[in-house]
């Protein structure tokens, strides 16, 4: 039996292999989990705990190979292959993730966008075509989408989130600013980029303090 | 003197303040931990230890009153007060940053944005001009900017990054996918939406296993 991995712990996965990517690029095949923690800023101690989740890796006094943390983290996050991934609302959000360079340089293959605005539907935009909300049922299954994003409007987002679920998608990546009461059995990461942003302020009112 | 606080900690706050907002929308006056960590799916245990770092929150038994706790997470954040920003990169990340009805919500009012584009500077888009980047450092004095938001391609991100803090800039909230190398004295929020969309991939992969 699996011990339950905590949801940040599979999110600074990530950030480790972006920059475990970073430092083979530089040429560095071993690295050690103090320099790589260093470079996040984290502890090596929250490294080690979470890669210790998933078994053994590098040599104590040693350090990881670079290239085989590379590949054990990706066959881990499920990053060995490729993801369907849809867009709900093609507004400058949804068009900004379409093209994200990001999501397919890690596999996650934008296959449809879909709106409500009839002058953005039925059209490509850069190979991409964008389709209205009735054809989503069709294009989820025909292009084998197992991904929705959701880029509406907060108000628009529990209900594309809703439809996405009858369509059968299991995993929900929303960017709309409001939490979703969907089904449970649908996965949903929330990315609410004012959350992120609000830790900004928080420093800024500390340095603010300091040099009152 | 201040124990040092966990940055997600930070970041947790704000996500106890949305949820927070969206209780009292409910004319919810007093609310448990319990409920509030359920609905946000984490322990209650996390929600009462982030809170301890600030004091003391609501009383045991009863709960928080949400609009007292709302108060206090604003001070706390430094959202009780508006904060200029600014966005590099017009792009359609850019764009949907510049708009994004969620930052100005909680008082993070975008002065200007910036581009290299000469077909994009020197306008007024919606009331938001664009400047090109030799203008940053006036505007930024002007407009009493204090956050730089970094919506440029990764090849672009770390100059934009160096401009910011040449021009006094002490926060920076980052989307490329790429870490920065810049002063220590700016701190900066990565917001890697690839890394954030992978934790996805690794569920839709355990689900798979399951099903298999």
């Amino acid at each position: 039996m699996l011990k339950k991995i905590p949801e940040e712990t599979i999110t600074r996965l990530s950030y480790y292999l972006r920059a475990l990517l970073f430092f083979k690029e530089k040429d560095i095949t071993i690295i050690s989990s103090k320099r790589l923690a260093d470079f996040l800023k984290i502890s090596h101690h929250q490294l080690r705990k979470d890669l210790s989740y998933f078994g053994q890796f590098g040599r104590k006094g040693v350090g990881y190979s670079c290239v085989r943390l590379i590949e054990s983290i990706r066959e881990i996050l499920g990053l060995n292959r490729e993801w369907g991934a849809c867009v709900v609302g093609f507004g400058n959000l949804g068009r900004a993730l379409s093209f994200y360079k990001g999501f397919k340089d890690e596999g996650i293959a934008i296959k449809a966008a879909f709106d409500i605005s009839e002058n953005k539907v039925n059209k490509d935009y850069a190979n991409l075509k964008v389709y209205p909300l009735e054809k989503m049922e069709k294009v989820i299954r025909k292009e084998k989408i197992q991904i929705g994003i959701i880029a509406v409007p907060k108000e628009a987002a529990e209900a594309a989130a809703t439809r996405l679920a009858e369509c059968g998608i299991k995993a929900i990546f929303n960017l709309a600013p409001v939490k979703l009461d969907i089904p449970k059995d649908v996965i949903v990461k929330d990315v609410d980029l004012s959350c992120q942003l609000t830790s900004l302020t928080y420093h800024l009112k500390l340095l603010e303090a300091k040099q009152s």
